[in-house]
């Protein structure tokens, strides 16, 4: 298996070389061959060819097995011609990755650690469904010296893709699909409806499907996060959405995300950001990046038993209080790391 | 002194009675010649005459001194050819409302109603500036069998003025602005963040700024929402984020929002929606909406004494225990009314 590494800015490195650890030794374990590359994107690949996203990246990604990347940005490159994320945009549309998927549990272990009283966040089981290739992310731009512009826009395929993915998700686990736009508000919004409540209609009719507007679901994603099971929207309100949940299990650093094309290789990474303020210190939470290896092995090499160990030793190593600071442990990344390949073991 | 009252849909009517009863007791109290005359908004508007916004209910906000709304929208109309909402954003477009002001605090007897822990909503003082005449609200839409856009427009112009009104109110409060973009993405985002950032060096150099992207910020706003004092965001944002945070206190039932244009009639309403499920039933809570009162007195008609008399009436009334369902108490609507008319005389 062929896997590209690519380590970003922050503490994207470090996260990415826990991570690969983890993998080597899974590898090992199981007897599989895995060939990690590492390439630049971001800040870091600005730095070296004044490119976001090197030509050499974008063939290493789209010719491999599955990508996993660290993160990218910093203030470091603010104001500079090119931005660290035009990588990451670019990479996710190079690749064709229309599905992201952000799954979220709270952990028992955890749940105090929650802004949200226990009571609410005890038992949440969700995933998000983002889509991620279009929308106000990649509509033409204008600017002048008066007036900028941002084009919001979807065709009826980009959405029906995004909601397959999202309903078959849902038959697997509890079968319901929330589905999540403005259509008081935006035409996007209400094509986006339709397609969903078509596709709902001729495909799946036994999952029960719910629309929400954005504005009322950041508050009910609050006051009443364990009602949801699947959740699907476009790729800002998703980007928005999925970052205000990340607080409800205690930590962003624990949690990863997948994301999916049509059966070409996927790029997984962890929630969180580069943290430039904690980077290199060894103080970041390396499971977030860890779990997005268990998503790896499962989406893209299809190695479910592989990432079934991953996110069992992860849960073991919580269980047993092994953690870093985030989350008001001890541990450092390279420590919180042996920890979870010693549960492995 | 003139003011409409557009009850609109649902609860609507019964929250702007309750309200209307308060100035009432008020104008009675302090001597102010209040008159009131109703108008059609939202679905009630289009039952009767097809349209959200009826020329003459355009004509009559125009013309007062303020407008006090309760609410509109709700299933009935789903799938119309005209929707509620489409009064509403005719209305504050017709106004030249752009900027819409959420104060919240969050009040020790409620603190522990929020699903947020009480040692962090506890103390929360903040208000929310959000644009409310641009943005992807009113840019052009297309739409084709297989297609469908909505255009994000900002000017110059635009930014500024509601910038200018934030940095006012920062400079009256704690003196700190924190501006709500998606600068790693959008381009209007990209251009609000330069103006926010030259105002505040020409105008405001005293009030501390920071910009947060949109994303982090729906974070953060659970994690530490003490932290802020004004923030300040752009209409789509703006109506995201302050949903989001108006669990925080408790029950959106309480929150109440000005939106004010330059000089002319501001328009109040309360946060919470139509909720259709409860209208008619003496269940609302009435608070929102008479502490929308109180923004109307001090915004619109500069009566400073009646606003704080209205609110401390409420604030009596809440501590005695006397609330309506949404807060466990046993009260209807008309009799938490009359409570916060007791409390006034
Ligand atoms: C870095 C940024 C462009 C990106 C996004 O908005 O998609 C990030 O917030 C994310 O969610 O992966
Ligand atoms: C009803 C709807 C159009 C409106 C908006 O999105 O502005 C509402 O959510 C609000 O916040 O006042």
């Amino acid at each position: 298996y062929n896997i590209v590494l690519l380590p970003g800015d922050g503490v994207g490195p470090e996260v990415t070389r826990a991570a690969r650890d983890v993998l080597a030794v899974i590898g090992d374990f199981y007897g599989h061959d895995f060939q990690f590359s590492e390439h630049l994107i971001g800040g870091a690949a600005i730095d070296e060819t004044g490119e976001p996203l090197p030509e050499a990246t974008r063939a290493a990604c789209v010719a491999s097995d599955a990508v996993l990347l660290g993160a990218v940005g910093g203030p470091k490159w603010d104001g500079g011609k090119r931005r660290p994320e035009e990588g990451l945009l670019a990479i996710r549309k190079a690749m064709g990755l229309f599905a992201n998927l952000r799954p979220l549990q709270v952990s028992p272990v955890l749940a105090h650690r929650s802004p949200l009283k226990k009571e609410i966040v005890e038992g949440v089981d969700l995933i998000v469904f983002r889509e991620l290739t279009g929308g106000v992310y990649f509509g033409e731009k204008t600017r002048t010296a008066d007036r900028a512009t941002d084009l919001c826009e979807y065709t009826v395929p980009e959405i029906e893709r995004v909601t397959r993915a999202a309903f078959q998700t849902a038959r697997q686990r509890r079968g319901k699909v929330t589905s999540v736009d403005k259509a008081n508000v935006m035409e996007t919004s209400r094509l986006w409806r339709e397609v969903v409540t078509r596709i709902h209609a001729e495909e799946f009719p036994e999952i029960e499907l719910e629309h929400a507007l954005v504005d009322s679901m950041a508050m009910h994603l609050i006051r009443k996060p364990r009602e949801y099971d699947v959740i699907l929207t476009e790729n800002m309100f998703g980007d928005i959405l999925s970052d205000e949940i990340s607080v409800l299990g205690g930590s962003i650093g624990l949690l990863p995300s997948a994301s999916l094309g049509a059966g070409g290789p996927g790029l997984f990474e962890p929630i969180h950001g580069s943290a430039p303020d904690i980077a290199g210190q060894d103080l970041a939470n390396p499971v977030g990046t860890i779990l997005s290896a268990a998503l790896l092995l499962r989406h893209s090499l299809k190695l479910e038993d592989e990432a079934d160990s991953i996110e069992a030793a992860v849960a073991a190593v919580l269980a047993a209080g092994a953690m870093t600071a985030d989350l008001g442990g001890a541990l450092g990344t390279r420590a919180a790391t042996e920890a979870v390949i010693d549960a492995i073991r």
